[in-house]
């Protein structure tokens, strides 16, 4: 199917915001994350403005590499997402449900149930951004010391997945026949053992629900190594990016397009959404204002802990905040493609730890008046490489509440966005059903 | 805290209903299962009638030893069960949420995240039915031949039960400060490490989620094995049974009052529900109509299947179901206590195969006008033995609304039933918060 001709836009959800410090703004609920009405008033707001999807991070420990500093955030208190985005799914009619799930410390026919069971619930709504874990903590919730190899992590991801789709298709579609005169439930026809067996998995099946209404729930992913993209190309469905300027989006979208092919898949199947991070307020300076507020917000330990996080074994507990970054050697097996970003940022434009601490924290790109945050979004959208945007909102409610109200008119206005059209997901987003 | 001086009530949550043959009964609706709205209008009905629980079954696999026969029975096709309650948390408000999650084939720190997940987002309704396991077919869903032996099955579950409390219990309550001024989500010192080593499972923690509001989600268990039975004795806080008869009921609550002393537990912090399957018709005689026409439904396939899988290895698709039963060796591994008891009721009263399918698969065990039913709960509940009953509909929703709007209002106007008071589960049960 072809691309949708209109922008798109995926919303994170977290309750107080997506900016490290967004809970303490004046104007964030910092109650947000474990407030299940909350959680259903911003759905229906965003379902109501035309969003796509909403999709859910997440981490299987609290989020971040040592405890020190997270009693300071949002990321050591989060609701398990399944459970958030079952829910949301009746109380909501048409966006998209994605939740984060690890193939690393789940089983298959577990999570194949879960999405499958999503997918019935929501009608069709489910997607499942795949991750394989990477911060430390969590392989410790799991008996293990440290997480799998990264070339392992990403080879049991891959029978991870095949084995899923393996049992979503265990039962083939109108397998369910629940005719009453015959006594038939099920058309036994319809319905196979998968008898899986690999290097990682060994599972006999069948999955024990029909087929989902997508046939398979929507594969988000977003690896950035070179094993990740590889794995991107070839099970993603909708790519979540890093930001991506007018300057790389081409660039970045060809090389895609290219890894895409190679792994025996057509580009057009593909959606590629980088992150948004924006704050929207009346003029350009009152916006950077709030920017900057949220900056003063941070403590200074959570400042060190976020960029430490980054790195590998290296303590930064001593670490002058206003001096230059040392500089640390080369990248460990965690974290790989953002580790040597950070050296690069902070080798380049030579920034002390504080600055660049800000500016990878700050996570908002898109700073300003609406006019502002919609003539980005169109100079991104103009260059033909993305096909929508996946929106973290630094702090909620307000935030979610300006973009809608003030940025998607704008960009109605001038041709580039619309509701999406389509029951399912997977119609939304213009992606066959899986046959 | 005493028992509730009132008769509460539970209810399985299937959707055409409990009975293998339901499904095809003329007012069933075959299609219940897969539907939300269906399920959300039960929950409803049953919530505004003073049920105190929804009780959802589970198997990780198709629910049943083979395959030849389930494709006449909805046992092969289920939403998974905390995926589903999460759903209908934000459509009801006050009734309980329970659901069943195998200890086998789960990892402790994901299951805590769900329970204390559907806990907060139910405002503390959430329960979980502990079992360890046995159908053959779910070990073959997760990379095993069989499933681990008896006892090791109860040794990893008391393990796998203390560290999921271990990780409720790792955030203290009171824990989430969410100060804005000094920047304090959480108090650093009211959330701990587990740091659990044990034989069967290594967990780090704390659990990256708030206390649950109950402390801990209520703990449900149905064990009736010997070791069965103890590991109930132990964290069970309401225990299923079978159905119990007037002149057992005493025997049996003496007998578990007795092992929950010997496991350092106070009796008064245990509720016994025995399962019960009514059928309410206008008068005895059409009620047992009824169940006669369920018992006409169920297939031949299906009435040896349903005695086989309470047996071990033996082969029974060549038995003649109107032969008595065949004189069977002593029990395996597998389902010890439910193999017993058919034996014992087969030759005591020398029933044939299908006499012994209808008696253990009709699952109605309360048959009659409302007057009859409530008259036969009216006598269990005198024995002062029970605390309610977990009810099985047998076809859906028929009996659901006649069990409401008939049984219920005879038990009130007798005094023996009311709504429950309390807003979370074990409020309603009269437990305790977990300290």
């Amino acid at each position: 199917m072809p691309r949708p001709d209109h922008l798109q836009f995926g919303a994170l959800v977290h309750g107080s915001g997506g900016h490290i410090a967004g809970w303490r703004h004046p104007r964030a609920n910092p109650d947000g994350e474990l407030d299940i009405d909350f959680h259903v008033r911003l759905a229906r707001l965003l379902e109501d403005a035309g969003f796509t999807a909403l999709f859910v991070a997440d981490v299987v420990a609290v989020w971040g590499h040592q405890l020190d500093s997270l009693h300071r955030t949002t990321r050591a208190d989060y609701l398990e997402p399944i459970t958030l985005l079952a829910a949301l799914a009746p109380q909501t009619s048409r966006i998209g449900l994605v939740a984060t799930a690890t193939t690393s410390y789940n089983e298959p026919y577990n999570l194949a149930r879960k999405f499958a069971s999503l997918d019935h619930i929501s009608g069709g709504r489910a997607g499942w951004n795949v991750v394989t874990s990477v911060v430390p903590l969590e392989a410790a919730n799991f008996g293990r010391a440290e997480h799998f190899g990264h070339a392992e992590r990403y080879a049991r991801a891959a029978e991870f997945v095949d084995v899923v789709k393996g049992l979503w298709d265990s039962n083939a579609d109108g397998a369910l026949i629940r005719d009453k005169a015959s006594g038939v439930y099920i058309d036994p026809a319809r319905r196979f053992h998968l008898d899986h067996r690999g290097e990682h998995f060994t599972v006999a099946g069948p999955l024990n629900l029909a087929r989902p209404p997508q046939g398979h729930p929507v594969l988000f992913q977003a690896g950035a190594s070179p094993t990740g993209r590889a794995f991107a190309a070839r099970v993603g469905e909708v790519i979540f990016t890093a930001p991506v300027s007018v300057a790389e989006a081409v660039d970045y979208r060809t090389r895609l397009d290219a890894d895409v092919t190679a792994a025996g898949r057509d580009p057009g199947d593909v959606r590629v959404w980088p992150i948004l991070t924006p704050i929207v307020a009346d003029t350009d300076a009152e916006a950077a204002e709030i920017l900057a507020e949220l900056g003063s917000l941070i403590h200074d330990d959570v400042l060190r802990r976020l960029v430490q996080d980054n790195f590998g074994d290296e303590d930064f507990s001593d670490l002058d905040l206003d001096e230059p970054l040392p500089d640390f050697g080369t990248a460990t097996n965690r974290s790989q493609s953002r580790r040597a970003g950070l050296l690069a940022l902070a080798r380049g434009e030579q920034l002390t730890l504080r600055q660049l601490a800000l500016r990878f924290s700050a996570r908002a790109d898109t700073v300003g008046a609406a006019t502002t945050v919609a003539d980005r979004i169109a100079a991104v959208w103009a260059t033909g490489a993305v096909d929508g945007f996946n929106v973290s909102f630094p702090y909620l409610p307000e935030q979610a509440e300006r973009f809608t109200a003030e940025v998607l008119p704008i960009l109605a206005d001038r041709g580039l966005f619309r509701p999406p059209t389509g029951t399912t997901l997977r119609e939304q987003l213009g992606l066959e059903r899986a046959a």
